[in-house]
């Protein structure tokens, strides 16, 4: 398609209907008018049984469809008893080891009514797998399952950071599944195509376009070039996009995502009008939520959340109110189910079809959007597509520069936040906060996984097992297929996993860090200038810079945080070292010691850091490097400080602490000593 | 205008831009890209001191305009030594007896810069004068004062009942402002036609518009009457809607108003185009909030102050989260704030006028409004105004059918209230709540009344009461300019209230029950009928049905609730007897007496129950009528329901509660005695 054509196009938005191609107005012609949406809430902690319960009492109260959130232990394919995720298992979700778990997640839950969605990417062919066969023993056949499991591993190396295996291995399991859905399950969608992760990494709205979709369309490919119809598999592509609180924008995203997904698509030439058409589950922004004056976080997932119905999203997760500060609680979740349920039932949306259909300004803002999004999906045809140019660092690079310019902004207050930095409120949240024992956990997982182990037919899995190393080989078998017969015989997710990964390899990234752009962006020119005399001085009475390694710790891959405080310190005039991903206290200890630094800075989201902090502490003890100072940012409980504090921390920064602030009291620290 | 004519400008409804009349898309041509609405939170209790630092903490809080509400003795005309007001000072609103409480109210409050709005219609004239003359005493001219007083008394007459006088005085009343406003204080708002009052009593949008807009039109009738020039006075008319949870139907009203108030204005031929632009603050409904899980009243009010920006309103008040449940908090007057700070600076809505101008939606939905409304406002014409349909009664059995209609769908769940009669929640609200010392702040306030009597000059202040009623006799002299002379000298409230009521008298209304509604409505004919036996079964025990008398104390006049219980419970067999308004405890008790009723419910929204009710107690002991019953409703915090019922009280029901439930329960405590 050329770029006329696309001009052509934009001149006729106003002639659109729903339900016809391009799909300006909606996938479907009478939209919420026959079906509202799905409210579907991400959730998952601890262990099976435990999600089971929540998710089964979020159904009675209005839920509609179910969301999970798997633990960084099994997104990374290691079972619990690994010793990389002793501060993992069952902290960010649930921990799953064996079609034993995922039973046990979906009992009396009929998976032929409820349609799942499973957030999983890399661990997807044991997630699938066990997935198909809890439901075979629950009497539900491949055929009525529904939902989509996120299989979309290209933002994985782009943002999320939990990947297992290299690009192209990892581009082949993509299309195994296509495989696999299109001859089984005709009602499950095979991908999620999510542009939530980057929009939450600091994407503005043409690059989330543009980068999913330019996604989509290499899974498209992919599919193609497996030897599949175009028509098999597109219609079960789905999306993900997250809403942010730039509410007409976010509507004008979802209607021009729609259009441009039938124009990208239809160079393909598919048959089937379905697919060209753009379905999307969205979820509210975490990255909008503050930890100061949690209850401002309701309004402003309430408004997000009518964006998302606005513009017409199939199915949408709402996120709770305490979701800055820790996991969502049984309360908090409740409040945001029910801005769904209100939504849908009291706002007349489900009475209309795109009621912004028309509106001069939305229109224009639909076609100002397609126009810029199209100009970096044109940017990445030059690469030669999304595979090469995450090669390149293209995207990743261009989303960490709009996070670090935002950050700047906000550091700088030429972007306000209600209560952060402006307004600011001293109240804090008193309402019960969701905390997991994880060791309990882990021991549980443990003891039953050396149960499960030794009442199987250990020949029987040591047969799949290599049949899995040799379909991983040969791209004519399917691994899928051979994944749900060693998940029949109990298998573990950290046994398929490797199996795989002893073709494959393990994927480890590389870990620039981008300069300049903190310091070009901020307005506060004259606060960058007071912290870089103080890091000048420290090198004047040192010899050297204060020098820092930043790090994350296990499984914990959001490292949207990390990279923005790394790349602002070295902008101030600090030493900064970015240690590889998925290390643990040890090798963060060793890291520290090894390059000397005077400050350690741990960068926790996934809530490992009660286990994870003391044990790199305790690790610098053992080395004799007990002057380095560690420091601990990201969502940190306020009840936790106290318990971080004693154990030897020497500062916590919450969100919301502007870089230049944090780096000021860490030299503060330095020089106190 | 005919009916003809409407259609033809509907059909060019694509056309209009904002700022040219007739003003479809906003007053003004570039609306909030350049001047954001007022952020305008109506508050006030206790005394003016305690007002005045709630205030400017607000104020200090990004606030950026005034809204004071008055307590309820103050808007009847009383000082707060009146017996009548014993539990009603300082309660609902601050407490105002003479200039000196006006002077602290705004005391450093500059207000040359601060807009105020004052909810003030009865004693709009003692209030205005005192307001006139703190800014004096303040050294700020009238020139330079800005804001409103409500000034709409004939909405008072249909659903919120603080008048004073009759109809046909208060409209001179309104003359003589105007008259005023027009010739001193050419920046202030001189009336704000209140559709809200209709908004919460349960009036759709078409009969919302058209009441208000015919109220509107009386009063340009009575500034003409008055010999005024329309284009001195139509300009400083400003509009005031309530809204709630249809969102669209919220934006299609503002915009529909515009369009109405423009054409029916131009019958009156101004040269000035500004005389036919509607300008309005609006309210977030209050009836829509819950009790039950208060934080899902964040969520509403925030989606209704979506729909109330998107309409394009010019100032806007958002209710707090615990408003069901007493008088805001500081805290959650900060949510509330935060909410509207927080719609301003990031979801876009100040860079653009008119966001759904065009959609083909939301086009429609106005034209149809426009269309219905109209249709009343015609129904209004044929009785020959507002004045004269009110008197015939038309308005308020509307209104009151619309809202026992509604009231029947709740109670047989056809409307769904979450929380309440849908995914019912049995969490309560652990928050801090604002009580006032209604004691307390009523002695501070008799000592301070009898310390300025005492020190002014009485013969001054005796000359001009006598100057007030001369010009109450003569509609050539103005009325607010004496009451500004009076108000100088500190003659009090109460004192330039009576002055004027020995001339106009005082109001009072009838009280027809409207009948047949509820039942017809409820979609639970099961539960009626089985209520009914119940009632049946009880006469023929007792030989006389269930007899209820149903009353409000004090000065509260919010009887929409008082109504519709009155109106449901003589559909279920009941015998209903419904007492005047603002009777005194000791007047309901001897009415009880008087008609021998098995129950006295009172209903309380105006957070007086803690005097009256226990008052009431007393009275019927002394008439040794203890064996009837009390039952409390209304708004009622949990905190006092043991309080209540130590004190003899037999049932309390919250808001939420289905008419039928109250009905079994009453009927349960009269069988078990």
């Amino acid at each position: 398609m050329d770029e006329t054509q696309m001009h052509l196009d934009l001149l006729q938005l106003e002639n659109y209907s729903a339900g016809i191609d391009p799909y300006l107005r909606g996938p479907y012609a009478s939209m919420y008018v026959s079906k509202p949406w799905t409210i579907r809430q991400y959730a998952g902690f601890s262990n099976a049984k435990d999600s089971n319960a929540f998710y089964r009492k979020n159904l009675e109260q209005g839920q509609t469809g179910l969301s999970v959130a798997f633990d960084l232990a099994t997104h990374r394919g290691y079972d619990s008893d690994h010793p990389r995720v002793i501060g993992d298992v069952g902290k960010a979700g649930v921990a799953i080891d064996t079609v034993e778990d995922m039973k046990l997640l979906f009992d009396q839950i009929p998976l032929d009514k409820i349609s799942v969605s499973m957030t999983m990417n890399g661990a997807v062919i044991p997630i699938l797998a066990f997935f198909i066969v809890a439901a075979e023993e629950q009497g539900i056949s491949p055929q009525q399952l529904s939902g989509t499991i996120q299989n979309d591993i290209l933002k994985e190396f782009m943002v999320r950071n939990t990947y297992i295996y290299p690009p192209q291995a990892s581009m082949r399991i993509v299309a195994d599944i296509f495989s696999y859905c299109s001859q089984y399950m005709p009602k499950f969608n095979s991908i999620s195509v999510s542009g939530y992760h980057m929009h939450e990494a600091g994407a503005p709205a043409e690059l989330e376009l543009a980068y999913t979709l330019s996604d989509g369309i290499e899974y498209i490919k992919c599919g193609i070039d497996a030897g599949l119809n175009i028509d098999d598999f597109a219609p079960r592509i789905s999306f993900f996009w997250g809403i942010g609180m730039d509410f007409f924008t976010e509507i004008a995203k979802l209607r021009a995502g729609r259009i441009l997904w039938s124009r990208l698509v239809s160079n393909y030439k598919p048959k089937n009008p379905k697919s060209l058409a753009l379905r999307t589950h969205c979820q509210t922004s975490g990255w909008s939520l503050t930890v100061q004056e949690p209850y401002n976080n309701i309004t402003r997932t309430a408004i997000e959340a009518m964006a998302a119905v606005c513009g017409g999203t199939q199915s949408l997760h709402t996120n709770s109110l305490d979701e800055a500060i820790a996991l969502p609680s049984i309360y908090s979740s409740k409040i945001a189910r029910d801005t769904q349920i209100y939504l849908a039932q009291k706002t007349g949306i489900c009475k209309t079809v795109d009621p912004f259909g028309g509106s001069h300004f939305l229109e224009s803002l639909t076609a100002q959007l397609i126009e810029k999004a199209w100009n970096y999906i044109e940017e990445i045809n030059e690469y030669g597509g999304m595979t090469k140019a995450i090669q390149a660092g293209i995207p990743k690079m261009r989303i960490e520069e709009a996070a670090i310019k935002k950050q700047a902004g906000i550091d700088s207050k030429q972007i306000q936040i209600i209560g952060v930095n402006s307004y600011i409120s001293q109240s804090s949240y008193n309402n019960e906060i969701l905390e997991v024992d994880n060791t309990k956990v882990k021991n549980q997982q443990i003891e039953s996984l050396k149960k499960i182990k030794s009442n199987r037919n250990s020949d029987l899995v040591n047969q799949f097992l290599f049949e899995l190393q040799e379909s991983a080989k040969d791209s004519q078998k399917n691994i899928l297929t051979v994944a749900v017969k060693a998940a029949r015989a109990r298998a573990s997710l950290g046994e398929i996993s490797l199996a795989l990964e002893s073709v494959f390899g393990r994927y480890e990234a590389n870990n620039k860090i981008v300069s300049g752009v903190y310091s070009h962006h901020s307005m506060n020119q004259k606060e960058l200038e007071k912290i870089r005399l103080l890091t000048d001085s420290f090198a004047k009475k040192h010899g050297r810079r204060p020098r820092i390694l930043i790090c994350k710790l296990g499984q914990d891959g959001h490292d949207r945080g990390a990279r923005i405080i790394a790349s602002g310190y070295a902008d101030l005039g600090f030493d900064v070292d970015i240690a590889p991903l998925f290390i643990s206290p040890a090798e963060a200890a060793m890291q520290a010691s090894d390059n000397d630094v005077h400050i350690l800075g741990i960068s926790s989201l996934a809530a490992g850091h009660k286990t994870l902090v003391p044990e790199t502490l305790a690790e610098l003890k053992k080395l004799g490097r007990n002057e380095i100072k560690v420091i601990v940012g990201g969502v940190i409980p306020e009840q936790d400080f106290e318990f971080l504090k004693n154990s030897g921390v020497a500062a916590i920064f919450g969100p919301g602490t502007p870089v230049t602030q944090s780096a000021e009291m860490v030299l503060k620290i330095l020089e106190d000593q």
